[in-house]
């Protein structure tokens, strides 16, 4: 059996996955990454529809990794959806936006976003930022487990 | 006038305030912690009542580090307070515990908690885990601009 995905990638530029991907990998948190290229994708692999319909749904990631900006169905919208569901909304979500406007800020923090991330636009800076969330919650934040949360 | 403080730490045990103290000032992040020893003065501070009247509500701290077990009101319904009040929901609120006990997980996650720590018992742990949350919500973390979440 493949091991559970600890992290979801929430992220339509090829770029930043590659950028991401890559973080990950330097700092040996690069196992375990689930890429979801757009909105509509990301909410049948998160509520288990769609072509994730048979996809384990107490198997639930350590941490969602979510852009604003995406195809089909955007940021805001996947992030109200898996807190307004008991079943998912203690999964920590954190933001990453390339967005440097205000509204989108506090319309994540409204809607209950764990952390909110500027990208960096310097390489060096994003590798470490992605580093430094990557240890944060997979190794500092602590989760329910998995069985506990299905039976709450 | 002093500094806007960017960390609130409530937590009743002095060993514990001493050494999350230590390991702010180790990683240079002790400049601007505001210490609470009860959960009444706690929601005083937050919620500028009784001896924190004064206080200028806008300013808002960048984390709450919360412990759960307190004198006179308990961490959960501080964690219930805060997330319950527009003024107050955007702050981050890391729950800091010894409780080992899924239920107060459970608990804190379901009540909006941003992020949720065992605290280790060695020592270097200990001083290991505080900055690292140090690193990530005061400098990786985004808050909105204080002007802006008042006039929200």
């Amino acid at each position: 059996m493949s091991q559970p995905i600890e992290i979801l990638l929430i992220e339509d530029n090829p770029n930043d996955v590659k950028l991401a991907l890559y973080a990950f990998q330097k700092s040996n948190l690069a196992n375990n990454v689930q890429v979801l290229r757009d909105g509509a994708e990301a909410l049948d692999y998160i509520f288990c529809k769609g072509i994730f319909a048979q996809r384990e749904a107490t198997h639930l990631p350590k941490v969602i990794l979510l852009d604003l900006k995406l195809p089909l169905v955007d940021g805001h919208e996947i992030l109200r959806q898996i807190k307004a569901d008991p079943r998912t909304q203690i999964i920590p979500v954190v933001v990453m936006t390339s967005s440097k406007e205000d509204k989108d800020l506090i319309e994540s923090y409204k809607l209950g976003v764990n952390s909110y991330i500027q990208k960096p636009v310097d390489f060096d800076q994003f590798t470490e930022v992605v580093r430094q969330l990557g240890l944060y919650w997979l190794i500092v934040n602590k989760m329910p487990p998995a069985e506990i949360i299905s039976d709450a």
